[in-house]
């Protein structure tokens, strides 16, 4: 089966970045490429627009096929479009981003994609198409949302320390901030509430567990 | 001449929404279609994009080709990607938009728009297409990034009063600010002085001039 056009018409894919804070430090799901072009290398999940699906549609579908990822609020970033970003054909990419708490979720690879697995942004390896680019930008904007904003709170696991808190509004941000002062900030918003519980991590005093008090008050990012 | 390929493509487009304040109301930019479908509606200026040609080219030949504007500046908004959206065929759109001072330029319709003319969004004509979504969506982009910023200065004619600026940026934002707040605000940036002659009209007292001092400072939308 083939389509016919009078003008050439370019294929349109979704990319998706999946930002999320492992281990202090800032993380971005990549999988591994299991067909041509850049077969073997590194990418972020996505993949072509159905000609029936809306994008939002396509993203979702192919975030959770190559990754196992569902259930992930995404919003549009940006829509990549340079002639010859693509040795294929002409694509125009419209890439989609979030930040999502990373704990109790399993990644599992599939169709297009032979492996599925968090990476440091700090040290990314070598990505296929303009991903890398992709990937700037989606941080550029995460830090801009971040900044002065409770949206942090929604990418927080259910019990969490202000330490741990303070780390995603760091590493999203992309510079260290006052303890202090931050904890002065999140605490006058009246969002969270100790839970009583205590976490205790090697040497570490314990600190106290917080969570969100009304989970439906916390800005969804957008 | 025909192309073919062998899974179905969407075409692709870029519209554009242009702000301006005219009159003391928010104005955009619509040309009256001189094809089907919609054939002597209102929409917004745009079309399709050419295979070797960027987004960014597109908007801007688009642009220039519809109205007659050149040397804008436009910043990408939102890719709109319904299926159904078009009558034709599927087609995704991808929206630009920008707040520029209509002073000094002229309108000259082109190619695929019969007039272009500049319509107070308060009071829009039936428009093409998903245009009325795509203006909404610019709007409150629009509004977003006036508040708390200096854009609104670079949206200004070389010479303006205090007045004139304070009604761009309730125009932009929506909604009226308190003028002895507005002015204690911007006069303590430093970004604009006196020039020293005066403005009047009708039986207003006349009000001082001012222009920016360092045109480069002020922020470009983005």
């Amino acid at each position: 089966m083939t389509y016919t056009y009078k003008y050439p018409h370019p294929a349109v894919t979704t990319d998706i970045v999946i930002f999320t804070v492992r281990e202090g430090a800032l993380n971005v799901l990549l999988i591994k490429r299991g067909g041509d072009p850049y077969v073997g290398s590194w990418a972020l999940p996505g993949g072509f627009v159905r000609i029936d699906e809306s994008l939002d549609e396509c993203a979702k579908r192919e975030l959770a096929e190559e990754t196992g990822l569902s259930d992930v609020y995404l919003e549009q970033l940006y829509s990549f479009g340079e002639p010859q970003r693509d040795p294929r054909e002409r694509v125009i990419s419209v890439a989609y981003y979030t930040l999502t708490p990373s704990e109790n979720r399993e990644l599992k690879a599939g169709t297009d994609a032979t492996e599925a697995e968090w990476h440091p942004v700090s040290k990314l390896p070598a990505l296929a198409f303009d991903h890398s680019d992709i990937i700037e930008l989606a941080q550029k904007r995460l830090a801009a949302k971040m900044e002065y904003s409770t949206i942090g709170l929604q990418f927080m696991p259910e019990e969490f320390t202000l330490s741990q808190l303070q780390v995603v509004y760091e590493q999203a941000i992309g510079r260290e901030l006052d303890k202090r002062n931050f904890r002065k900030w999140i605490l006058s918003l009246d969002l969270i509430e100790e839970t009583g519980k205590k976490f205790s991590k090697g040497a570490h005093r314990p600190a106290m567990l917080y969570r969100i008090i009304k989970p439906g008050q916390v800005e969804i990012i957008r």
